[in-house]
């Protein structure tokens, strides 16, 4: 088996840090607690280990395939998606009036980052569907939601989010695609989207691609774009297939990763005009789609973390099997399995340590935000929404810029075997790469993190996390353990780091916004860093409670192992991060144009 | 042009920071001062901007092919590598004696990053071909060296190091290839090489093999192996080629990158025994492979420097071309080349101080191996040869692993363009993943720090740089100008910080080697930082003289402005990376092995 799910850490992580049985006084979640969780838990390991996983170097040797228009995916792609659809999977987070199974997201959570660490590149496919699931039910009229969810929920058809064009990548504002009313209330949609994610595949029956466009007239900039529905396949009013729509695939991208997954260029309009389908109101549209992406970078945060863990996995695996030298302490009479050797050691610590600092936080937010949604308490859903919003570029941003350095050292555990493309390793670090890229850059949530959710009320959300932190380091520093001692006293320097920087940033964002961005992604990893520590450091004293109750004292062991090492090798760069930030904004930007 | 070489750079490390005019004093280089580096830079750089660079991504789309025990390499390879024997460039730092130009390393080390900033795959053809030769240069017979040394030195011939087996990668003592002396003083070698770069391809006339085997009988580990020459065609008395030896590739290896350098499978006697000729004595091989090792493992240093120039030209390219939203501060009407955005700027600074300070300190240490070997002195040799030693393993390891984070960040400049094969910054990428493996990886080189280069002599010549770079901080602390006062804080807290590790190290070597060596990778890079920065803090006392006197003003001044750069986003990290090696080794063995 080349992927084992850590069901187990998801249900540490789902009791201990996110609150799953508290979020079964929601109404919504009164029959989701512990035991449900761990039966989905369960069962999408089977499916991820056994039907998912062994697809994903398939895909990398065999990718996606272009020819006249039509997209062919890996073998086998089709069947899984098939049975993904089948096994309900596609509609677990969704709600059951269409087919879903209403779950948590904290548990959905659990079972993206399983699907993509099975197949980074096949998960792709659900993972946007999920995003457009979500915008249409926030936006669409009563009548797309009728024609539409049901077939998307039941995996029959996919979604995808269209948003770039040549010219406007981050900028938004840039796009030029045209959409023109029409006497019937639809409109004609002309223009070309590039990096379509499953943009065309034969794995479904219809895609429904969400559209960003311009009405004829509309304002320049952001504030004149709007959301369009636009079918592959025309939907008859009995939810059968009419005719093909006019948006082509005209090719797909030659990428260094996650090759199975198809990129497409799409042209809308070039035989006539696409029909699209206005979504909520005109103008609108980028808030919508910023529904869809906000769903999306989240699900993008846990890819990093889906391929960190299956980096890790195999790192581990490797360890254990290959024998290379004799250990430094002379452990061994001779040459010894590398895990054995200190460095390998620290190697598959750090890997560890991260995925499951960055898992911790995700699982964490990813409760907020059902709070967020269903609590009955109004003030209860705005705490949490607040909660969830200042984490999300953390989840994305932080959780995939640690995956490159997690399947960076996913290669290097196993030495020049990494690099031979048969050893697998290495795909991982290729497909990481483009983490950092999609659904916002890390600078795209750093810019987020420190205008919206940290400028734009003064610091007072991030301070109010720093006393929730603090209440941390009180409790791990009560503890009579060398472990949490030593927890205790690198997040302490963790949070005051931090408070500088968000004081540096309350101080600078309006008065010297370039110093402030100049240290937005420093202080992404810093705040990154630090609210997965803090995670890390709630799992320490999870974890020692539960040894002292004896339960399942070697996993709960390894927790407290794992936290301390991430105290002592990754929370120590938090105060480094914050020198840059403070003292090393002016140098950032002082390099005269002509000299680079 | 895709590679411009940084001429002005190589000529402002040499004089200002190298000391080439010392150099000069040296008999062996009283021709080779600063006009002939200029002169040899210039012609260098044309030869690599014209004809090397454009095959770089030709040979990424088209790599090495293998087919009946031949390999085919990327079509241009064989013709530019014509022109690189013909141009003398394969001779540059080998004796006249032998047809070669006798110049330093300190030149050498230009243009040897210039030759794998144009192209990584082709450069490494004559790097390990430069190994080959020293070896034979140091352990060869008279014989030996007038058979093999001019046509290798012409670039006729190549070279080639037959080191690692399937059981036998950084573990050289699990060599099993086996050697049968015969009656007429050569041997007969069996047995299988692996990655073997550059080891079979069309060229060269002839490829002189130096493989690693070991004489029936010999002891075991590394005390029994020997070292032979075994050519692909025999060498006749008047020089000329005579019958096929037996060593034939069977087949290259499918790589993440470097895909034009085959990397072969080689197979030793299987049709009767490949004919060997021992180097040396019996049972020292190791001591002479080790001659090779060390020149190739400063020139894989100067390879992570090399990649990391062009990612670099290639970000500020793209950075200068694309536009994409209007900066922060508001400083254009609409949306603005990215290079005006503080993250990108942050990002290219980043990559430039990276490259900036490992170029310095490889420059540095290519004059020190000059002096080393060349100095009337014996005194002068001897503190140069260890100030030298130290820092192989930082050229090698801390410009590798810093590769791969510039790299990295070249894609991310790119955005979602950079993640497309065709744009060129995901090779970069690719490539520079095998510069921490090859040659010994990053752990290897950091047990050769902690070891021999630390712990042997109690920290003592650690302590010695240390007073030196204390030097280096009283001259910035008497500067009146924010980026002196800047850099000589920052450094004093980054050497302060290193002679704690110093000292645990010390400590500890002995008597707690899994605590030493539990932070050795932090250690080189905690180090590798420092003694880059250190040069980077003499490059900005230079810079500021040649300023006061009006000289290239304009240059000097972002010289200046990249080493403040350099100490308040770089150094920064150093006292981190102490805490983690003091504080934090007991955590990096303590998971219980099946706890992984």
């Amino acid at each position: 088996m080349t992927y084992r799910a850590p069901v187990k850490d998801f249900m540490f992580g789902l009791k201990e840090l996110a609150g799953l049985e508290q979020l079964t006084q929601i109404p919504a979640f009164a029959d989701h607690g512990l035991d449900t969780a761990q039966a989905v838990l369960d069962e999408c390991a089977k499916f991820n280990e056994n039907v998912v996983a062994p697809l994903n170097w398939e895909g990398d040797k065999n990718p996606s395939w272009f020819k006249d228009g039509v997209v062919t995916t890996t073998p086998g792609f089709k069947d899984a998606f098939r049975q993904l659809g089948e096994g309900g999977w596609q509609g677990l987070q969704h709600p059951e009036e269409f087919g879903g199974q209403g779950l948590p997201k904290a548990i959905g959570a659990a079972c993206i980052e399983m699907i993509n660490s099975a197949n980074l590149s096949f998960a792709l496919c659900p993972l946007l569907t999920d995003g457009a699931i979500e915008a249409l039910l926030t936006a669409g009229t009563d009548e797309q939601k009728a024609t539409y969810l049901t077939p998307m929920v039941e995996g029959r058809w996919t979604g995808t989010m269209n948003l770039t064009e040549p010219q406007a990548g981050s900028d938004l504002a840039a796009v030029r695609t045209k959409a023109e009313p029409q006497p019937d209330g639809t409109y004609k949609i002309f223009g070309t989207k590039i990096f379509i994610t499953y943009g065309e595949h034969d794995m479904a029956e219809n895609i429904v691609h969400l559209v960003l466009a311009r009405v004829v007239g509309a304002p320049e900039g952001v504030k004149g774009i709007s959301l369009f529905i636009v079918p592959k396949f025309m939907v008859n009013a009995d939810g059968s297939l009419g005719e093909r729509n006019d948006a082509h695939c005209v090719s797909i991208e030659h990428k260094m990763g996650i090759k199975a997954s198809p990129t497409a260029v799409l042209q809308f309009g070039d035989h006539g005009g696409a029909v699209g389908y206005l979504v909520g109101q005109e103008n609108r549209g980028l808030e919508y789609m910023f529904i869809m992406m906000n769903a999306a970078r989240f699900a993008v945060g846990v890819q990093g973390i889906a391929v960190a863990e299956r980096a890790y996995q195999k790192a581990v695996q490797y360890a254990r099997d290959r024998v290379q030298s004799r250990p430094v302490d002379g452990s061994t009479p001779g040459a010894a399995a590398i895990i054995h050797h200190a460095d390998v050691r620290r190697m598959l610590m750090t890997m560890r340590a991260y995925t499951e600092g960055c898992r911790s936080l995700a699982l964490v937010a990813g409760a907020a935000y059902d709070a967020a949604h269903h609590h009955p308490d109004a003030d209860t859903r705005k705490v949490n929404q607040t909660f969830y919003e200042f984490m999300v570029p953390l989840v994305k941003g932080y959780s995939t810029e640690m995956s490159l350095e997690v399947t960076s050292l996913g290669v290097q555990v196993h030495g020049g075997m990494g690099f031979i493309e048969e050893t697998g390793a290495a795909q991982y670090y290729r497909d990481a790469k483009i983490l950092t890229i999609y659904e916002g850059t890390t600078a795209i949530q750093a810019n987020d993190l420190v205008g919206r959710k940290t400028g734009r009320d003064g610091g007072q959300t991030a301070k109010a996390l720093a006393g929730q932190i603090e209440q941390t380091e009180v409790l791990l520093a009560a503890r009579d353990s060398v472990a949490a001692q030593s927890f205790a006293k690198n997040l302490t320097a963790a949070r005051l780091a931090f408070l500088d920087a968000v004081d540096f940033i309350a101080a600078n964002g309006r008065s010297n916004p370039n110093a402030a961005y100049a240290g937005s992604v420093p202080y992404l990893m810093l705040t990154g860093n630090l609210m997965a520590g803090w995670q890390m450091g709630r799992a320490l004293l999870a974890a020692q409670d539960c040894i002292n109750e004896g339960e399942d004292v070697a996993f709960m062991q390894a927790k407290v192992t794992t936290a301390q090492f991430y105290a002592e090798h990754i929370l120590v760069k938090v105060p480094g991060l914050r020198d840059a930030i403070v003292a090393g904004a002016d140098s950032v930007c002082a390099m005269a144009l002509d000299a680079f």
